[in-house]
Formats: C-alpha cells, sequence, structure tokens
C-alpha cells in the first residue's frame, strides 16, 4: 500500500500516538473511535481524525480504528518494524533503570549490551543485559554493529565518547547527559533527553494557572 | 518593567533557553550574540532574534545579549523566581537518579524529602534528603505544604497515588510513570515524561536518513 504524504507536524505526534496504540493494544482493545481515543490523548476528535486520516477506516463513520492496523502502519513510518540494536553505555542508577524497566521492544529496539568503567559491575546481569567494561566496546561495536547508544555517562565524558562511538559507526544517540552533543560527521541523529525542560514547563504552568 | 505580549511558541521554547543560559552562566559567560547562542541551540541567529526581541538589549545590533539579565526576565516569566516545594515519589533507581543528580534548584525547586513504601529505605539519606516511609505522606504534606510531587512509583500506582495528593493540595505532578494521569478536580498540572517517544522519534530519524 503506498504512502499518501504525511505532514511533519504529524510526524512529530506519531510516537505518541504509538504508544497509545501500543499500551490499548496490550489492554486488548481492537477497535477505538476519535472521541474515545481523543478523550485518552487530551485531543478533540477531530484533530485525531485531522492527524490519521491517511490510516485506514476514514469514511467509514462510526465504525472507529482498528488498533493492530493503525499501530503497524504508524510503526512501519516510526521504522519500528525493522528492529535495530541498542547498547547502554554507563551502568548507574539511569542506566539500571533503562536496562530493568524500559521496553525496547516496544520502540524496536534489541538492548545487546551495557557498558560501564567501574570494575565492581563488570559481569552484573541487569535486566538479562550483562554490564561489561568500557575497554571492551571497540570490539564489540567491530563485532555486532549496534545502530544506536543510549549514553548515560557523566557530562564531561559524553562528547568525547559520542566522538568514538561515531567513528566506531553508529547512527545514532540517545542522550541523558544533558550535554548538546554534535557529531564530527554528517548523518548522526541525537535525541536528547532534557528533565529540567519538563519540570521549567510544570513550573511555568503552577505559577500562570 | 513591564512586559510585551509573548505568543505560547516561545513560551513552549523557553525552557530550553533558561537552561542554556544556566549552562552559560555557570561558564562564566556573560554576553552572547545571537549567532553564538544559535550554534549552541541549532537555531538561526534570526530564529533567536525573534524568539527574544522583547527580552533587552534588542536594537543594540553587535552587543549581544547580557546573559544575566536574560536569564533572569526569562526565569521570571518561567515563575523560576519564587522557589517552590517538591517531593519525590518512589526512591527506586529512577527516584535515586533525580534525588542525586538532578539540579532542581535551577528549575526553581527546593527538594524537601522522598517517600517509599520499601522499608529497607526508610531513612536512607540519598543527595541529602531523607527517605521516609509513604504512610508518614498525609502529615508531612499538611505541614509543609509541597507545591509538586515528582511520581516514580510503579505505573498501577500511579493514578489512586495522584488522587491523593491532589485531595491533599498539591499543584502539579511531574510524572513518570508512563500512565496518563487525570486530576479529579480542575487547576492541577501534569508533566509527563514519557522516553518512549524519544527513542521513538530517533528511530524514524535513523529509518529516514
Amino acid at each position: 500500500m503506498s504512502k499518501p504524504y504525511i505532514s511533519d507536524a504529524v510526524i512529530r505526534r506519531l510516537p505518541r500516538y504509538y504508544r497509545h496504540l501500543n499500551d490499548l493494544q496490550n489492554q486488548g482493545v481492537v477497535r477505538i473511535s476519535s472521541g474515545a481515543l481523543g478523550t485518552r490523548m487530551g485531543l478533540t476528535p477531530a484533530q485525531i481524525r485531522q492527524d490519521l486520516h491517511c490510516f485506514g477506516d476514514f469514511g467509514q463513520q462510526g465504525y472507529g480504528y482498528h488498533i493492530p492496523t493503525l499501530r503497524h502502519e504508524i510503526g512501519q513510518i516510526l521504522g519500528v518494524d525493522h528492529v535495530r540494536r541498542i547498547i547502554v553505555l554507563g551502568a548507574g542508577h539511569l542506566g539500571h533503570v533503562l536496562l530493568k524497566n524500559f521496553d525496547f521492544q516496544a520502540a524496536g529496539f534489541q538492548i545487546d549490551a551495557a557498558f560501564d568503567i567501574q570494575p565492581e559491575l563488570f559481569g552484573a546481569v541487569i535486566g538479562n543485559v550483562t554490564v561489561r567494561p568500557m575497554t571492551e566496546l571497540a570490539d564489540y561495536v567491530a563485532l555486532h554493529h549496534p545502530d544506536v547508544a543510549a549514553l548515560t555517562v557523566p557530562p564531561q565524558e559524553a562528547q568525547s565518547l559520542t566522538d568514538k562511538l561515531v567513528a566506531m559507526g553508529l547512527r545514532g544517540i540517545w542522550n541523558f547527559t544533558n550535554v548538546e552533543l554534535t557529531s564530527p560527521v554528517p548523518g548522526v541523529a541525537f535525541e536528547d533527553v532534557h528533565l529540567m525542560d519538563t519540570l521549567l514547563k510544570l513550573n511555568y504552568r503552577i505559577s500562570h494557572s
């Protein structure tokens, strides 16, 4: 099935749709109306219909969206249908949170390995993943070709480690270090997780309510 | 100084400006040009000037922004100048990350207490904050009136705990539970941290580069 044009604005919202559709599917829900999905997501039914008008079932008013189909279509666009490989660098508390609790599979990733510089962590198994010495990183990457690295290392190590990872061929950095990172070569994607921004937003909303 | 109108789009970007200005101030930088700030933030100088044209120094071309002034003005708008009180509910790995590493003060918050249900954590001091039994939450809130709670509890406890917090008078929830929460009464702000969305975005960007 060829895809109609999807605007950048919709693309930016697709992760949120995908997450909700995942949750609904895990709860065993098969169909959902634009009204019910809107209530769940804090959007109007009209916004939902406008965003999703290119994904099946439109025109059949009152029929609702078929969740597995919609989830599959959005997943294809997001690239979740190709399993990619991710490694976690830094196995401290934040690394633990990711390795133990994060559903990498739902985002289209296989979590392969974790690395740290603390000898006491070497060999520890966290959520089925073994922590390896950072000195083994280059050999591991040469052998297994991970696509993405989650960076939970101290900020002062973030850029030099990024430079190494890019030189080794990684194509994406999921950045938890609060440092704005750059790549020495083009074609590397960065997604920064800035907890500070969300708490500042919350403060703003409390101050102006 | 009375404030000119600031659009919602600019408001949404202010946390990011504020974070960068904080970093620059911590590095001892006093003035920055729109060009240098743009390079740092991945924006054009024109976008920077357009966003910040209501905050001092505009019209003085080549002079740049005075960082302490700009930071102060943006901080006032964000509400950072009134110190608010925050508590952390759940002192597991994610609670640890927040208590040990997160700069609450930079977001305008004083971190007062943490609560958990695991007896082995009671009395533990993490980043200067003592973990208390969840059974003491109501008495603590009645006495100290925290404004915001960071929720790092298991998802199945998130909504019932939120209902209790709202009934106790808290006005904001910084939500790490991956559950969409609602308040039984209006006037409560939620900011959800959805790590999944950022990893899905990264996957999309890698798949389409």
